[in-house]
């Protein structure tokens, strides 16, 4: 049963985005505010924006980070200090309704299956390149939650064991390499760390102020070193999309975060890559590999759709 | 509805297995028969397993090798020159009924599921580690097909893209560590290549004679260079469940193939590994790590059992 007006909100690192879907799932209100730095605010902001958006049927909230099978966010990289809360009790009780809470790259991936560039695919994997790498599954036409609820945590599968060493304690996790940070670091390490220097002069003349889009720019332009890295990097990609489909054998990936504005630049040595990495190639038609359509607000939209894709 | 007699045939890369099940799941008749080199012959030699077994209500096939959803095998490693042989078609055609064909992993997976191991558990991961790595995937009470039914590769999950070449033309696949190949690769190439030398003693003097079993022996008798193998190799085992873990976070693991006789010695380097290589171990419960049950005839109990899982 499809509710009529469904909230959505999507509470990141620094803001919180928040959405009202209509039956067909167009956005029909939209606000946003900052991410306060307690628990307790953060509860409260939620049902602030719960009430600012009112009237609403049914209301989901994504959390970034690892949130268990019970609505309780863990923990979570990207807001110090606050961890075992339980987002989806206290708001609950806040709104004397039920809150559905999930992790925000579970949302992302139920909104580009619902609504996005997956629609229609049920059996995909939903990849978001961003400072790390966060991924939702969607296995036989369902999200894939595990066990404790973290299932999709598919930056830390481990590519090298001796690679460099990942903030979660581990080495050579797939985010190192494959996320958009990794691509920065990739192109600062080029060349026993001479670098990039065309994306250098793009960011200002200060290698540490490189960023994806400056490395994506100078490939734009043609210069060798940047294509180069855009090669390599796609490898990277590709390494972990190909062990995900020895895993899985998924019909589509879908591949969210801020490269989506270079994307032939980037799905073409994915792509290429790819076919070299996997195995039995030439066996199977391979996965599509497309880029996400719902870019920002794929969280929030997909916490408004968490009352049905559960 | 459960089939009052379920005959399930596991062909193997040298031997048929074949089994009838009672309503109950236990084995009332078993037969076996060397696998023939030929396609015809393979579907005449199931077809023959199948009458002398008879009566029976319902009839699997397992198969060593990539299945598609159809019932079609692709490709088989073990059986020289077969390729598109469409096994669900042909003994169908021949028996006259609905012939459920799929993979050895995926059967084995199923029948540790129903009968063995993995009882009740609704979302875990099967790892045979034999010549190589076969894997099986249950999530959310559904074994996982893949779109091309091609789930469950996990051996060619690449954990070193710069390791060892494997057969499958890539590099470092978990399986060049982690299947009972592995270890005796570990143990071969042991202190650049000393090896283990209390294993090849075991092996009759000859190096090269060097199976797991003589590892595993040389380790229960405490020599240490054994000792240390058998720690790394359970490094290796326990990177690859890791990685399946942050996939799909499954409540459990079951390990099949031979070192199921020295279960102890095994168990206890891959669930330490397990602990310091897992992402955010310490906010959850860590999945069960535990050795198959059904031997042997996992492959054909489980292709008894397709009629059912499918």
């Amino acid at each position: 049963m499809t509710s009529s007006r469904r909230l959505g909100i999507d509470v990141g690192g620094t803001k919180c985005m928040a959405v009202v879907l209509d039956p067909g799932g167009a956005v029909i209100a939209e606000q946003r505010r900052q991410t306060p730095k307690s628990s307790g605010a953060i509860i409260e902001a939620v049902a602030e924006l719960a009430g600012a958006l009112q009237p609403w049927d049914s209301i989901g909230v994504g959390m970034p980070g690892l949130v268990t099978r019970t609505g309780v966010l863990r923990a979570a990289p990207n807001l110090v200090g606050i961890e075992d809360l339980a987002v989806g009790k206290l708001l609950g009780d806040r709104l004397a309704c039920v809150v559905h809470v999930d992790s925000d790259a579970t949302c992302a991936a139920g909104a580009e299956w619902k609504v996005g560039a997956a629609r229609g695919v049920d059996d995909f994997v939903m990849v978001t390149l961003g400072t790390g790498i966060g991924g939702g599954v969607v296995v036989g036409g369902a999200l894939v939650r595990g066990a404790n609820g973290f299932a999709g945590e598919i930056g830390h599968m481990v590519v090298d064991p001796d690679g460099p060493p990942c903030p979660c304690g581990r080495r050579g996790c797939w985010e190192r390499y494959a996320s958009g940070s990794g691509l920065v670091w990739l192109a600062n390490t080029f060349r026993d760390g001479r670098g990039v220097v065309r994306a250098a002069e793009l960011a200002g003349g200060d290698p540490a102020a490189v960023r994806g889009q400056h490395v994506a720019d100078a490939a734009r332009e043609g210069d060798s070193d940047a294509l180069e890295v855009v090669g390599e990097y796609g490898r990277w990609v590709a390494l972990g999309l190909v062990n995900l489909t020895n895993v899985l054998d998924p019909e589509m990936f879908v591949l969210g975060g801020g490269l989506a504005q270079d994307a032939e630049l980037f799905l073409t040595p994915i792509r290429e890559w790819f076919g070299q990495l996997l195995y039995a190639p030439e066996l199977r038609p391979h996965p599509v590999i497309a880029f996400a359509q719902l870019g920002e607000r794929a969280g929030a939209i997909g916490a408004a759709l968490l009352a049905e894709v559960h």
